[in-house]
Order: structure tokens, then C-alpha cells, then sequence
């Protein structure tokens, strides 16, 4: 899991938990009714809004979107150059036996494809159909939370119209009229802590993965097209590592020089990139 | 219908019925008049915003959009992977004799198209219309329902306002401002209810039911142009299975093997995707 | 007028006035001053944002919107249907008699261009300008009422804030504090009612005829390029169904079938589109 | 000025003053504190947001937006056509004697590239790259005053909870809560007058003044390239004419009938717009 | 800095502080748990939101934003003249000596390309490629200011509800009520604080910031396919200037003419552009 999001839970309970302890009464932010109906409600909606394997399927990759690590794009930058210079070198079916030790599916898949010679267009047509899938199900993922964080805060609201009905209808001391009061007040805050502090943040969080994976694919499709294409390993490098921001370009450039010196001789005696 | 949509009407309804009779007065939430110009006046700028065959329409199509069924996308790409294998073996014209069995009006009239020899550009144009007009439509539900989400708490507030104006204009007892109150904001409680719990989440699900149709649809276009242009099966159906989750790949998958062993074989084999 | 729009203006006014009567003193909900500022002064915020020629242009248009009546799209393809047939029968030429029986101008214009023998890319490009003059007109509309509909809300709370400073300020008897709060809230309440009653609809209501319109021109586009290229008639028929909605296409083949016997004779006896 | 804006600040400045007048204490709404932490709080946010020069050219091109008069459509249509006449009959050449007599620099700029036999597919890189760059100067310039349309109204906010913060902090004696609290919402009131009466309606005003601009030069550039290419003055005249409204249209065709005979001849008269 | 930045800051500080000694108890708006559980929390969600490198790196890139300098389009226009200059005259392998004068990497970048002489078509998918992570990384900072800006009121407000949670569950004396709740309001203020007049006009700048960068970086693409391509370099120029708004343009041609005579020679002479 990433060190932020630890920490952002972390100092987020301990801050709510601090000013509630300070608080008269900590046991006044707490009421199991309210938080089923604003939580019961809110899941209620977005349960009518969405079909439950989606549900089911989001919550699924949310917790690996958290937890799972992917590969890094250097190295990725790495793997197609070393899968270029092999097919220049001994010819395209040569990848045959490269894609067992692939773990990535989407090159694997792909380099099938270079592997059973069919065109560029319609690999580029299929790479990008799979691309535009993938970008669709990960916007429902997003929608679910961005969704959730609308709704939570609405339900909130309900409740604590209820709450106040409740209270006013029955209005006859003005003595409990404060923590009546307040009770009703617990719904939105229990809303506005599941939208501002849960929901709202794992979209963001969502949008922010997806994006990395989508730039990492389309990286991926540039680098299988240059390799069926027989393009020069070096200028393919020089062109996926457009897709590196300056610190991944230098900290790329410092591991290839010792490491695949092959890859990166030419750069480091300053030859031109064509041949 | 969903399961989710069941499951979520029913807990939503159930916390907001278990919160009422929690209340002291579980009447104070009832009150005809409130509701008849929350509900009056959001359906009255509903009226004027759309047309009445419009919106006639948009209720029978959300009735059918919870409640009917849909040919699930596997099933299709393993009809169309036949018709393309029947159109190679037997020549276009053959597909004549299968229009008979197929259901999807959608395949049925493109593949009279293909069987009437026209262009596939024209083909294209015309189902790419159809989709369009297809979208079009269903943006125009989805505007519906958004709009009455919009549109029934802002009625909610002009029936507290009117509440509110009424009570404090006749305000002489400081007794009963309490009870009053409670009656004013009951509108805004009907308000947020049947924006939050019912259009919203209306709205939402036909987006996610047109955009599972429309990609459908996508599918559907491209079989039938590869089916056209004489493309090999076996590719096509890699192509179309593009527009398929994971888990549905991996389910097709499994069920194509034993089942459909033709279009299949290749595949379990091992054998190139090209001839 | 559509019967939705007469219906929700009835219904809207009928509920207003219904809680209205049904308060303690109907007289509450009138004041002038409040109305003077809330409409005066979102009036003069509108004014402000745009040219007096187009105000006065789009109140016209609006009315227009909707009283007037426009020839239905079912029409247009019998009528285009029929200019196609001419057309391959007797020349491009024989459709200059043909311009004096047609009403609609942007079809007359076209068919002008046709026998002038202009080119198509011009004919397209002329037809598509047109297009989108048309759509920025219509945008500029929906914007003025749109912003009028963000606009008076605004000027209602700024004058619910001149009648609290006002009240708070001359606080002396607390006894008067309800009515003049009441008359404070009745600006908030003008300013919704002008935005959600009558704005927002209205705005809803010309983006909806909009796009009716400009889907019905881009049809027509289409119709007089096919007529222009020669294309087969009934191939253009069916192309220009793809713009109707399944419901009209019924109705349309019904009509057709014994009216335009010429027309629908091929696809009644299964006869192939194409020649 | 436009009549409009001028009738909209008058009626505007009337309705709030009236409404001023007519209450208990005129100086309860003129606070300079109040005004001072409203309007230079929300200064100080748009200065962050923007670079100085920018806002200083903002404010003068805005001046000049609602002050300065621009040429007519219907005139460059007229300039163009003779343009181009001239150009087919004495050549692209002869236009460089034509340039002197015209003041719009963007047409003068043009014809000089003509002249100096620059190709066409730069001229319309130049003159496309000119219209996005000038675009986004108004762009700027309208964000500018939209950011400070949502400022203000923070700031007013902002400036009430600090009245409220000390009124609640010092509330000892209940008799002066209310004037107290009057001018805590006095900030909230500045900032919605800033916002909704000034900031927002100049951001929509030089939307519509910039949108006509852009519109006129669209209609400029392809006015240029076609009398480049030597088309037919007619036929430039009836595609330049698709830029204009309906009302416009007429009002051209009425006033170059007799005026331009030459222009309108061919019209009159029913000759074919071809050669 | 820019001098509004400054100046903002300044102007901003200074009115909340005079507001603040102004009143009553100016200990009144200083509350360090309140200040904690607002930025606390609202830091706390952008934790979850964003990875933490991503934050590092913005919030060093935002510092750079403020301070940095970079040089000046026209600076940059000079350069490629006296470049495309050069390349005609000696080659475009002469360049290459050019290059050690050069501090811009991204010109340098892609002189080397040409010097390369790498494909036009390799080096503008290069350059866009390029562009493109730019403008992604750009809108990650403006992201997480404007995240930023929308979660610190959201946690002003959750602080708020705390406090009236807690005041009104302990609600026994009415006499202490109006300091405790100041006291509540004092989040809700601390985060429109920190949203109206720090991230949100950060978020601001630095997207004002990244379209000039971008501009810029278009205008270099621009030149330096030019200069491969071997164009006259005084219709590059004019290309380029079309970058530039018109004040910078007048001060181009004013600074242009005496100092580099060779470039604005024959723009002084009214010399025809091309050769």
C-alpha cells in the first residue's frame, strides 16, 4: 500500500478521534441509528444506481488497486528494447520464446500477435479496442465512489431532516432541545466523513491508477508497433522514454549505462540514433 | 430485475420506514399537501421542459430497462463467429437462410444488408446512424430523470419557503412554531428523498444499461463488417472478445472449448490466429 | 403548444396557488418591492450580459418555439423520397419545378444549389455552415434563459440579505420579527420560482427542439447529397429511417405501404435495396 | 455602449438603491470595513491566481469590449466580394492598391500574404494559429472575472463568519446581537452584488462580444482563401452569406440589391450562381 | 516572484489581519485544535487521494512556478530565426555547434533529432509525445491544489458540525453558548481560508502557468520542424509571431528592427515574404 494513503488514514482517524475525545461527551458522535440510515440509505442508491457484479467487481479491484503493485515503466522500457534488438537480429518469430517469461499479459498477448503475423492496423485496431474497455470498466469504478460521495452527504442530509421533523414536531420542553439537536446534526457529519474522508478520496485515488495504467499501455502498444514495424531499439527507446517523466528519464538513463550496456552505449558515446 | 436493484429499493425504504417509526410521531412525516407540491410542482417543470411523447416514452423504456433481459455479449460474439464461418464456407448469400432465427433486430437487418450486396462504407453509415439516433434517444431519458433530480428538491425549498413565509407571517404563539416548522421542512424531506433515492439513482442506471447496449451494438458492427469483408473467424472472434471483461473472456473461454469445438480448436491447439 | 407544456404550466400554477389559499394569510406571499428587486434586478444582470438584439431575437424565437409547428420528419423523407425518384427519371434539372411545392427554405435553398450545379463538397460545406449558425444561435437562447435561471436565485437571496440587515438592524420589538422575516424569505421564493418554474424549463425545453431541429437538417443534408449523387431511392429512404425513432419507423412503413405504393412496393415484397 | 448594458447598470443600480431607500436605516448596507475585506480579499485571490499583466490587459480590452463599435458582418461580406471581383479580373496582384483603403488589420494582413504569393495551406496555419492565440486571450480574460464571480462570494462568506465569530465571541448583552449580526451580513450581501451583478455578467458579456469576434474572423479566412483560389465571387458571397442570421441575410440581400448592383445582379434576376 | 502574487499575498493577509485586531477579541480567531482538525483532515484526504511522490514532486514544481524565470517567447523566436538562418546557409548539420549555446532542453533535445536527421514525422510524434506527459503532469499539480480546494471547506464544515455536536449535547447553560459556537464556526473559517485564498488561487496559477509553458513549447515544434524543412526563415518568423499577443508582437518588431537587421530587414522594406 502506498506510504500516503497509510498515512492519510492514519492522521485522518487520529485527527476526528483527538476532537472527539477532547469533546464533552464522545459518546454524543456516536448513534447506530444514524449511521444506518445514512449509510444504509446512501448504499441503498447507489446499489439502484449500478448492477451488483459491477459492485461486486469494483470492490474487488479497488483493494488490489490499493494493495497490488505493478510493474515499473523503465522496466518496461527495458523488456521492449531487449524484445526489439532480439527481433532485429533473429527475425520476428524469435519472440516466440520470449513470452514465457513475460508476466505482463497485455505484451504477452500482443507479442502473440506479432508472433502469428498478423497486420500492424489490425493489431493497433485490437490493442486500442482492449484499451477502450479497460478505460471504460475503470470509470465505472470511479463512478461507483464518485457516485457514493454525492449520495452519502444527501442521505446525511435526509436524516437529519428527520431528525429535525422528529424534534420540532415534539417540541414541548426546551430543555432536550439541544441534544435532540444535536443528534439529528450526527447524520451529516457521519455524511460528510464518508464522502469527504472515504469516498471522495478512493476516486481520486482510482482516476489517478487508471491513469498510470492507460499511459502505460498505450507506452506498451507505441513499443510492439515499433518492434513488428522493425524500427531502430534505439530510437524506440528514445521515444518510449518520452512517456518517463524527467526524473524516471535520468534515473533511467543512470541504471541503463552500467546495467544493459548495450541499450545504452550508443547515448553515452554520443553516436546518432540512426543508423 | 437486478438483484441490486431489489436489494437497494428495499434497504432504502426499509431504514427510512424503520427511522420514521423510531420518531415520536411517525405522522409528522406524512403530510398530502406538502407532497402534492413537491412531487406537483417538479413534474410541472418536468411537463414544460420536455415533450409528452417523450417523457410517455422514457417511462415505458425505464419499465423495461429494470425489467427486461438482454442477450449477454458471449452469446453474440459465438453467433456471429458462426455466421462468419457459414458466409467463408457457403458465400454470403447463405446468411439468408439464418436471418429466420436470429432475435437481435440489429444483426437481422444488417445481415439483409449484407445479403442485399450493399457497400460496406453504406452499412457502416447506416448502422453508425442508427446507433447514434440509438444514443441520442437515450440521452434524452437520462435528461429526464436528471432533470426531475435536479428539479424536485429545488421544490422542496419553495414548499419550506412557502412553509416558512406562512409561519412566520402568522406568528403570534411561540408554542406552535415547532409542529409548523416540522411541516414545513417535510417538503424538503420529500424533496431530497425522490431526487436522492429515486431519479438519481434512475438516471444512473439507464446510463450504465445505454452504454452496456451501445457497446453491444459497437460489437455487433464490427462482426458484421468483418463477416462482410470475408475476414478469417478465428481473428474475428480475438477481435470481438476485445470487447469483453476479463472475467467473461476467461468465462467464454472455458464454455467455447467443449461447446463450440470448432471455433475453438485453433485456439486450444495452439495453432496461428492467420490461415 | 405541446400538451406537456400547458399541462405543466396549469398543474405548476395550480399547486402554487393551492398552498397559496390553503395558508393563513394568502396576502403573505405579495409584495411588490420584492418582486421589483428579485426580477429587476436579475433582469438587469441579463441585460448586462448580453446584446439587446439578441434578447429581443430570443424571446421571439421562444414564443415561436412554442406556438409554431414543424413539418414532421416523416414528411421530409416521403418528400425527399419522391425529389430522389424525380430525379433519376428526369435529371438533376427537372427538380427546378419541383422548388415552388416546398415550403421548408432549407430544403428549397438546397435544391437550388442542385440545379445550379454547384459542387458537393461546396453544397456540404454551405449546408454545414448553416448548421452550426443555426446551433450557435439556438445555444445563445438556451444560454440567456439559462442564465436568468442561475441569476434569479442570486438576486432573490440578495434581497432576503437586504431584508435581514434591514429587520436585524430596526431589531427592537421582537414581536414584529416574524412578519418582516417572512417578508425578508419572500424574495428567496420569487427568485425560485422565476428560476425553476419558468427559466430552467424553458431553457430545457429549447435545447430539446434544438436538437430535434438540427437532427431533422442534418437529415436533410444527407438526403440532398444522396439526391445529388444519384443514389438508388429506396437505399436513401432506408438511410434516412436510421434518424427516426423505432416507434415513428412503424408508423412510417404502415403509412408508406398503401400511400407511396412506389416507394414501399420493393420492401414489401422483399425485393433487395440494391438494383 | 450597448444600449443593453447601459439599461442593465441603470436598472440594476435603481432596483438595489430603491430597495436601500425604502428600508428603517440607508446606512445599515454601507459598511467600509465590510467592504474593504469583501472586495480586496477577493482582489488579492484573483492577484495570486493571475499575472499583472494580464489583469491590467484584461481591464483595458474589457473597456474597450463594452465601449468600442466593430465593423459589420454584412460590410466585410461587401469588402470581400469586391475583392474578390477585382481579383478575377485584374489579378491577385491588383490587390495590394486595395490594402491601404482597409482599416481591419487581420483582412489587411491576409491580402498582404496574397499578394506576396504565399500558398494557401500556410496562409490558413497563419491566420488559424492567429485566431486560437487570440481566443485564448479571451479566454483568459473572461476567466479572469469568472474566478473573481466565485471569489467574492467566498469573500462575503468569509467576512460573515468573521462577523459572526465575534459577535458569538463577545455576545453578552442579547439587545445589540441584532445590528451586530446585520453587519456581519453585510459582507455576504457586497459579495453577492460583486459577483452577481458586476463579475458574472461582464464574463457572459465578453463571451458573446468574443464569440462574434471569432465568428467574423472564421468568416474573414475563408473569405481570403476563397478569393485566393479565384472561386466565383457569387458563390463566395452565398458561403460567406451562411455566416449571418436569418434577419441579417435579409437585411443584405435588401441593401445590395440596389446598392451593389453589380454584387446583387445575378440574384435578381434568378441567374445560376455557377458560370 | 510576479509582483501580483506578491502583492496578493500581501493585500490578503493585511485585510484578514485589520479585520481580525478590528474586533472585539482577536484571540477569538485563533484556535490551534480547530486549525488542526481542518487542515489535519483536509491534508489527511489528499493523502488517500494522490501517491506521495506525486505530492513531493508538485509541491517543488509549484515553488519553482512562483520564483522560477523563464525566458521569453520572443527570445525564443530570435533563436530559431538565427538558427533556421543558419541550417539553410551551412546545413542542418551545423547545428550542431549550436547547440552548447543552447539552454532550453527541450530546443536542444530536438536539434539534436534534426542533426540526427531522424524523420519529421518521428520527430513531431516525439515532441507531442513529449508535450503530452507535460500537460498530463501539469494537470496532476493543478489537481491536487484544486482537490485540496474542495476538501479543506468540506473538513471547515465536519469541524463545524463537531462542535454543534458537542455544544448542543452539553447544552445547560444558554449563557456560554454564543462563545462555543463561535468557536465552531472557526473551522468552517480556517477552511475557506485556506481554500478561497491559498489553493485555489495556487491551483489558478499554475494552470495559467502550464498554457503559456505548453504555448510555448508549440511554438518550438512549430520552429524547429520549420527549420528541417528547410523553410525561408522570414515566413517562419511570421509563423512564430502569430504565438505572441499583439503588445509582444509590436515590442518584437521594435526590439527586432535595429537589433537583428538581417531578420526585420525585409519587413522594413516591405520585401515580399517569400523568395
Amino acid at each position: 500500500m502506498d506510504i500516503a494513503t497509510i498515512l492519510g488514514i492514519l492522521s485522518g482517524v487520529g485527527f476526528i478521534g483527538w476532537t472527539i475525545l477532547n469533546g464533552n461527551d464522545p459518546q454524543a458522535y456516536w448513534d447506530i441509528p444514524s449511521l444506518a440510515v445514512t449509510m444504509g440509505g446512501g448504499i441503498a442508491s447507489v446499489l439502484i444506481s449500478y448492477r451488483m457484479n459491477e459492485i461486486i467487481n469494483v470492490l474487488k479491484v479497488t483493494a488490489q488497486a490499493f494493495i497490488g503493485k505493478k510493474t515499473s515503466n523503465e522496466d518496461i522500457i527495458r523488456l521492449l528494447v531487449r524484445l526489439s534488438q532480439k527481433a532485429r537480429r533473429e527475425g520476428l518469430l524469435a519472440l516466440e520464446s520470449e513470452q514465457e517469461e513475460i508476466d505482463d499479459p497485455f505484451i504477452k498477448q500482443s507479442l502473440q500477435l506479432i508472433v502469428d503475423g498478423v497486420e500492424p492496423e489490425m493489431i493497433r485496431d485490437c490493442m486500442g479496442l482492449e484499451l477502450s474497455t479497460l478505460q471504460s470498466r475503470h470509470e465505472t469504478g470511479q463512478g461507483i465512489f464518485k457516485t457514493a460521495a454525492a449520495l452519502f452527504p444527501a442521505w446525511g442530509m435526509i436524516g437529519t431532516l428527520m431528525g429535525l421533523i422528529n424534534l420540532l414536531k415534539g417540541l414541548t420542553d426546551a430543555a432536550n432541545i439541544g441534544p435532540a439537536m444535536a443528534l439529528a446534526l450526527v447524520t451529516t457529519f457521519y455524511g460528510a466523513i464518508l464522502a469527504y474522508f472515504i469516498c471522495q478520496p478512493i476516486a481520486n485515488k482510482l482516476k489517478v491508477k487508471s491513469q498510470e495504467e492507460i499511459l502505460q499501455k498505450e507506452m506498451i502498444i507505441e513499443g510492439i508497433l515499433s518492434i513488428q514495424a522493425g524500427e531502430n531499439p534505439r530510437l524506440m527507446e528514445y521515444k518510449l522514454k518520452t512517456f518517463l517523466s524527467p526524473k524516471q528519464k535520468e534515473h533511467y538513463d543512470t541504471q541503463s549505462s552500467p546495467g544493459s550496456a548495450e541499450a545504452g552505449r550508443g547515448e553515452a558515446t554520443g553516436e546518432p540514433i540512426t543508423e
